[in-house]
């Protein structure tokens, strides 16, 4: 039995390698899936080709501190916001030298939930140097287990389809 | 089916519930394993209690800027070093603020194995302040994905072997 789930390793190796061919290195920000998405893309051999790194920003304090995520927005905010989910990516981009910088954060439960910020709300961005972050919201359902999954294949699919997008401009720059 | 395996979730409990007690918060500094560590400890609901933050230096040039781990000690000793896993774990402390730190490189393979250095090695090293970083090493048996549960386990174990250790000082304390 493998420890982490085939069929997120198995979409982790194809953004390795759609990275890699694109020349990309990626480093991640992950508050509510506390390192989910950087294991699943170490999990493929020979990632050190487009994985450089990742924060497993879980405190807020340690958005602020490693991330530069400005403590007023998570104050005014909220921790599970699209601002602070754009800035952790920005910040992971700042703070790596990576090419492009997924984050996410989110209320994976069973506490922490409100009316407004129910437990399976989740903010995905990405960030890429040049453009402004893409941000992305989602209410995922289950348990804590189940949110932090939806989440990994969330952030992998987000990554593949920039990727991808990329390789449709390069196409038509060809023609 | 839950996302990571049982066994390595239950030690992650135990875990924070021992660092709970004694109000310790945990940093983690992976490199081979990615973000396992830190997706076992953050699978356990509430343990924001004991959990801070993980820096996932994959990459060399990762480990010197998050960590600030000295180039010097890479080129000379290599990333897989008793040296290296002692910086990652200091760095981490120094750049995280919490009170005891768990870093981990190894070589998960299948490549990046030698003579001197084959897949499977691994350092472990565990840092809390005021006190010298303590290392250890193994050679663990298996493919890339049995060497990094390996050392999952191994470094769990570690920590908690510390958190209980401190139980008996305080326990001898107490007499």
């Amino acid at each position: 039995m493998p420890t982490l789930p085939t069929d997120l390793t198995d979409m982790a190796n194809v953004v390795i390698n759609e990275a890699t061919k694109h020349g990309k290195m990626i480093a991640t920000a992950e508050s509510c899936t506390g390192g989910l998405i950087s294991s699943c893309l170490t999990a493929v051999a020979g990632s050190s080709t487009a994985f450089l790194c990742g924060f497993v920003t879980y405190a807020n304090e340690a958005k602020t501190r490693l991330l530069g995520v400005p403590g007023d927005a998570i104050t005014e905010f909220g921790a599970v916001s699209d601002i602070v989910a754009a800035a952790m990516a920005e910040g992971a981009l700042a703070h790596s030298g990576a090419d492009m910088a997924v984050a996410v954060t989110g209320v994976a439960g069973p506490g922490g939930g409100s009316a407004d910020k129910p437990v399976g709300l989740v903010y995905l961005s990405l960030a890429e140097s040049g453009t402004d972050a893409v941000i992305k919201r989602y209410v995922f359902a289950g348990t804590r287990d189940d949110v932090r999954r939806s989440t990994v294949g969330a952030a992998l699919e987000l990554i593949l389809d920039r990727l991808r997008e990329r390789e449709d401009d390069d196409n038509q720059a060809d023609d």
